[in-house]
């Protein structure tokens, strides 16, 4: 009832429906309709009330509402469970609590902005309300802590494929799985897992999705930027999100049935780190080499004056063209 | 001073102090002795306190209690903070809330009984008060969440040394990690981690050790047995504790200093589980062969008339002998 009564809402373009002709329309009393919109408008909804016009939605709401994200949700596990929050610290650490304490797979965690969002290695993410999606998803993968790596390479195909499909731009993957258009990062994305020695209990996965921020601060000025600005038009979060689902479920439908190699050759496909000279910063030291490729456990493999080095931690960066 | 009143209570023996010979012998005030001797009793210290006699120390105090801890603590790392609980949940979970929060390496959750203790694989633990040691230890290792498997190996021999080293009794390692005397098991070990792709966050190392449970429930009294009566004497608990903190301490500090390689060396001399046949639970097929060796990602690799096969999860039991 709620969603019949939000949908004459919206098909009403902003205009002013009478609480009468939406209590005769959907055969509820009055009072039934007033319910229904005070849910709405708690739920985030910018509804005006008028004691003789009645009801009318504001166009101007683009929030990632679960109502909203519902409507055009199209996969089948992941998005069932949605928590929604105007602001969290986290989305990762809300999800990493809900799935301690047994939300089902697939439950989400979105917020319009994000107080502390992190990236890896504890980077800070800028969060700003309303201009990225800030999502976290919780799988219940039957993996060993052992795939965890892959699992990541999983997502950041989801992910791009997403992307893709719905701003046509043409991102890639840089290793192991920041998403980036034009050498500038769009999606960053941080796994997280809790496990016991052989079974994983839970990961999340989270993304930070840059879509309409216009100015970022100094620190990632040179480094990111937002979808909107690099389709040149604004991008609809609800069909990106939506997206993003959907093809991470297809990924992760796809690594249960067949393992994880169709899911590395998709990654390898649209990565932009393999073939690039790039500079491995790891926790003890670095070097520079040739990426030539990943292998089956997700490692990115670089090849050095010494011999090919196998990579699973730390920091990759791709060093412009010539700056041997 | 509140450890120079318990040591005086303890060389007395039972019998009664006197308040004012307390507060004589430590030149302090009555009031202060009081004011210890109530810390000491919140503590969880047995004295009773007569208004002419004084103070004295029941002797049947045989609880994990910090203090007597901290007396015998060798480590340098590991028990430097302790959490004790008279009965707590789970000291894994209770361990794993402390780490999320940021509590410093080392940091142990020790109780005398758990309600919901687990074991691997989701099943049940028997925890009774005081019959056992319910311990669990926050681990922050500089290693990825490939090398948890190789994690729960160095646990077991670090236990199992300590096992064998104030008991005698001759336990060895069943793979992964479970402490067997005589076929029947005598320490579990649980190990969990919260761990982003590429780096662990925290590992928390469970253990259940019966110490001296005379009789248990009908599903483990075939499979469990008790130190005490492995021994044939008693067996005290503060001693086992500070031992595997001190053993469990070795084995990570070599394994920081040079690698896996001499830990599992190790585990292969104390296990039991090699060179015999086996017979392997997956989470999806079950089958039987022998076990020859674990490789240097702590997999147990079991010969079977198809080839090896390449143990990393499950359920792994050894057959009596001449039952294949």
């Amino acid at each position: 009832m709620r969603t019949a009564i939000l949908e004459l809402l919206k098909r009403n373009g902003g205009e002013y429906i009478s609480g009468e002709e939406l209590s005769r329309n959907l055969n509820v009393s009055r009072t039934a309709v007033w319910k229904h919109i005070r849910a709405l408008k708690q739920a985030g909804y910018d509804i005006e009330a008028h004691s003789r016009l009645g009801y009318a939605l504001r166009q101007n709401t683009d929030r990632l509402l679960p109502d909203e994200i519902r409507v055009q949700l199209t996969s089948t596990i992941l998005g069932q469970e949605i928590h929604y929050f105007s602001e969290v610290d986290s989305t990762n650490t809300e999800a990493k609590k809900l799935a301690a304490n047994g939300c089902p797979e697939g439950t989400i965690v979105v917020a319009e902005a994000q107080s502390t969002g992190r990236g890896r290695l504890s980077r800070g993410w800028f969060s700003p309300f309303g201009q990225g999606i800030w999502l976290s998803v919780v799988l219940r993968p039957p993996f060993g802590p052992m795939d965890a790596a892959k699992c990541t390479l999983m997502a950041a195909v989801g992910v791009n494929r997403a992307i893709n499909a719905v701003t046509g731009i043409g991102c890639g993957i840089k290793w192991p799985n920041d998403i980036l258009w034009n050498n500038r990062k769009v999606v960053g994305i941080l796994t997280e897992m809790s496990a016991e020695m052989d079974v994983i209990n839970y990961v999340v996965i989270g993304m930070g999705i840059n879509v309409s921020i216009e100015e970022f601060p100094d620190e990632f000025a040179a480094s990111a930027v937002s979808l909107s600005v690099a389709a040149g038009r604004s991008i609809s979060r609800v069909k990106l999100l939506t997206t993003i689902l959907a093809e991470l479920e297809n990924a992760y439908i796809l690594v249960k049935k067949s393992g994880f190699a169709p899911v590395l050759a998709a990654w390898r496909q649209e990565s932009i780190t393999l073939g690039q000279q790039v500079k491995v910063q790891g926790f003890e030291r670095s070097f520079t080499g040739l990426a030539v490729d990943i292998d089956a456990d997700g490692a990115l493999l670089v090849k050095t004056s010494q011999g090919v080095e196998r990579v699973v931690a730390g920091d990759v960066s791709i060093r412009p063209a010539g700056s041997l």
